[in-house]
């Protein structure tokens, strides 16, 4: 570990040795960072992944002139939790995005929720911050929409977007349509200023988020200030949309003309930091925020490849994500890295990339990647997959353990809520909650990624595995301090009834009675 | 279909137009064939169709130089009907490749098999050899072991390699070892001249497939003229194998090995061409017989992607193959071809690089693809899926239709034997033999390529798709003339206890009399 602390003060290190090219003339800068967070992307979606119809040449191009990483994992399967991992490098069970009011239950942040980001917590933006960085959030927030929650007072200087999922329309009575905020201040709805068409489609939002990035990246190099973009857009997360050009555009109907006009983004984005000749001073990855939410295929939801089950489970469909760095001349071209990666590791290697060390005073769960990405170095550790507030199952080295197993309920399934459409392996994708913690099954992710045939219990394989498994168990549960629950609370009254900025448009609405009641996680 | 025909006369053309750099001096050259077909290698086992440890890097280079084809489709879901097609480019249903003893189902050329390629059947190779090649097969050859169906009767120059699956060993009592043959004579069996240690995994099969490939070439080439090699390897079809440099050296375990090594032996082959500067005159072809033998998944068999079951049945992992061309200066570089095309394909695309036609006195199932190749064209065909003496599916443009389903029968299913692991679809993946004809189950082959969403029939994309369909598969129905079925009557007697050139190494064995009977194809 010592190699990898070193390596946190690798910033540092290139000031001293004065590398060329990375510094404003007179002013050497960190890099920029730009992390692109997909909304219920699949690993399959990607043509450099496998579709078939290999509709993202962007992306494929990106892969191919950076690292592509087919072993990264979100840090949950919902998107939340998985969101707040990533901006504050730790387990959802630590920073408080979880619930505690059912066993093992995904808990997100619907209109209702009335919890969201603790204070206490250390946000990725609030850091960067400190080393200089201008910092913009473009798309979906969905760490909390009440005003103490609000990203501006979490590190970001911008905001485009919005706080909750764009589900709707509403009816503004029982429930307000989402909010669509610049910076502080509302300024207009889903469905009302910012039109998705759910029969056609139709939504011109990628276009729009595509066009903040453009001139926020822009804008900061010409001030020739460090940058941080987070640009978390939500075309692929249901109701899918795509604006006209690229209706009806792909061979994988409406989702592919979603994933289409992202990977165009993608292409665009990338061709700018080229064009202004920044592309060596920015640090690019590419990534998705949980598994494609097969409940809602195939019209509404992407591929998770050959992985078992989706979005909600902790099977390898639900949590293993499609994931490329860029950085030309920094991270070699054409690398295929084996490193298991982590949402949470982008908290800790843009720390290091901004030449800073992560907080000392709590565990933080995300690596610093960087020897990974610059030299192709390979860490040892382990993926932890966590639904609400269970370990459900862990990855070390090749070996997945599962001490839980669940999909969803019966009366769910029998309603037709089916989280692994065609797939079903038995005592596995269970639909009741199935505990193995005293003899957890095994899956070996190199010979059976997806996860179908457990090893034998009786197998020297098993028992080999096994005893590599189970200290890094006991010491992750030893030093467990789950932090307190903030999906456990849910009131109408808390929902976007009259976000800042309404008065000036006409768009207060009358929050109704305040309600508190426990929130309700069927799964 | 004006245009394609026009396209078989492509070299001809180039001879008039004597376009540099293809012809040796003096006499200008058709092109060399080289055909790799794998056996039992699946779809989702290329690092470039997703395999998630993506150990193929030459085989990802081969398709980044040239073009990949995602869907492209064996002739049958079993070895030896679909290697019959290959060499006749016709459909085993017309070439007599296939059983009237049951139903739909599966059979192939077993030792004991009387049946093998008719004498009337044109194969590749003795059209080839009009047009001056020099032929060889190299592997496995499945179109019948006994005298009259010698490949070297039937086209080829060369052969070293066997007439039967490797499987064994056999105490040549009750079934004799598999002979492994020079050209006219055996030169031993395998498990006894030709060790394969069944459990180590070790077997230097491939490494001598390899040395022939190169051999032949290396041949050829100093003598200056045109080849045809079928190269039919088969490490990747259980029990699976490799040599001792590459045991253990994969993250997928032994199935990994051998396609590592096959990885290793491609590079290999294409290195040779480009280093002898004839790879701008050689038309490479990678594909394999048939979807992954999920049967004997994990340890003995790959994967099939995100596509539904395996070898045996007709759902897409039984039959959609990787399937990559490269003709550098030909076929141009890093494209991706919508094209459905089919091994029967690469029948009539040879005859068109050998400026040949194609036979004119019967119906040619396999399409010349050079206006693909050359110019990205695509071409408007169905594919047809047959089980033994059924049509069981066909696609017709992005939609496939199912006329019957059926895995295989609940008695082989209730003891283990599962052609879809995992994957259950519901009315779909049926242990019954269900007919469908008169409302075919439809898939959107893009929006749902893993054929898990049957589109309603009440739906105007199902009428619109069906409408389409019908009359292609009338059509089909309606001209087509079944050849005689070769694989009906099965005999211990023909068991290859005798091969030719078993006496100079005392290895002949007695044949037990003759019972003539009925092959039991069970699935």
């Amino acid at each position: 570990m010592a190699a990898v602390a070193a390596e946190t003060r690798w910033w540092r290190l290139l000031l001293v040795l004065s590398i060329a090219g990375l510094g404003a003339v007179g002013t050497p800068q960190p890099p920029n960072i730009v992390l692109m967070l997909m909304d219920d992307m699949g690993w399959g979606d990607l043509g450099v992944n496998g579709e078939p119809s290999r509709e993202t040449p962007n992306l494929d191009r990106m892969a191919a002139e950076g690292m592509l990483f087919p072993s990264f994992y979100s840090a949950n399967p919902l998107c939340s939790p998985s969101r707040a991992a990533l901006l504050t490098g730790r387990l959802p069970i630590r920073n408080g995005f979880y619930t505690t009011n059912g066993h093992a239950r995904n808990g997100y942040t619907p209109q209702d929720i009335v919890g969201g980001i603790p204070d206490s917590e250390h946000l990725l933006p609030e850091l960067l911050k400190e080393a200089g960085y201008a910092t913009k959030i473009v798309g979906k927030w969905h760490l909390g929409h009440r005003p103490q929650f609000h990203p501006l007072k979490h590190g970001f200087d911008e905001w485009f977007g919005s706080p909750n999922c764009h589900f709707g329309p509403y009816d503004n009575k029982a429930k307000p349509n989402i909010p669509v905020y610049r910076d502080w201040e509302m300024v207009g709805r889903f469905y009302e200023e910012f039109p998705i068409n759910l029969k056609t489609g139709e939504a011109n939002l990628t276009q729009i988020y595509l066009q903040e990035a453009l001139d926020f990246i822009k804008k900061q190099h010409s001030r020739q200030r460090p940058f941080f973009l987070y640009w978390a857009i939500d075309a692929t997360h249901g109701p899918v949309y795509a604006s006209k050009p690229f209706l009806g555009s792909s061979r994988r109907g409406r989702y592919g003309d979603a994933v289409r006009e992202i990977d165009d983004s993608v292409g665009q984005i990338l061709q700018l930091l080229r064009g202004i000749g920044i592309a060596e001073r920015t640090f690019v990855f590419f990534t998705s925020d949980n598994g494609a939410a097969l409940v809602s295929a195939p019209k509404q939801a992407g591929s998770n490849g050959p992985f078992l089950c989706g979005k909600q489970t902790t099977f390898e469909g639900g949590v293993r994500e499609p994931a490329i760095a860029w950085w030309p001349g920094h991270v070699p071209t054409g690398q295929v890295s084996y490193q298991l990666g982590s949402l949470m590791d982008l908290f800790t290697t843009s720390l290091s990339l901004a030449g800073l060390e992560p907080p000392s005073d709590r565990k933080i769960d995300g690596l610093d990647l960087l020897p990974t990405l610059l030299r192709g170095q390979l860490i040892d550790r382990p993926i932890f997959y966590y639904r609400g507030n269970e370990l459900m199952a862990a990855t070390v080295g090749q070996y997945k353990a599962h001490f839980w197993t669940w999909t969803n309920a019966w009366e769910e399934f029998r309603q037709g809520i089916d989280f692994c459409p065609g797939q079903n392996v038995s005592g596995v994708t269970t639909h009741t909650q199935v505990e193995h913690t005293s003899l957890p099954l095994l899956f070996h992710l190199g010979e059976d990624p997806g996860e179908r045939y457990p090893l034998s219990f009786a197998s020297a394989e098993y028992q080999d595995a096994l005893r590599r498994i189970t200290p890094v168990i006991q010491q992750h549960r030893e030093t467990l301090v789950p932090g307190q629950p903030q999906l456990n609370v849910c009131n109408p009254a808390v929902m976007n009834w009259a976000p800042p900025g309404c008065e000036k448009l006409s768009k207060c609405l009358t929050p109704p009675e305040s309600v508190p009641g426990k929130c309700s996680w069927p799964h």
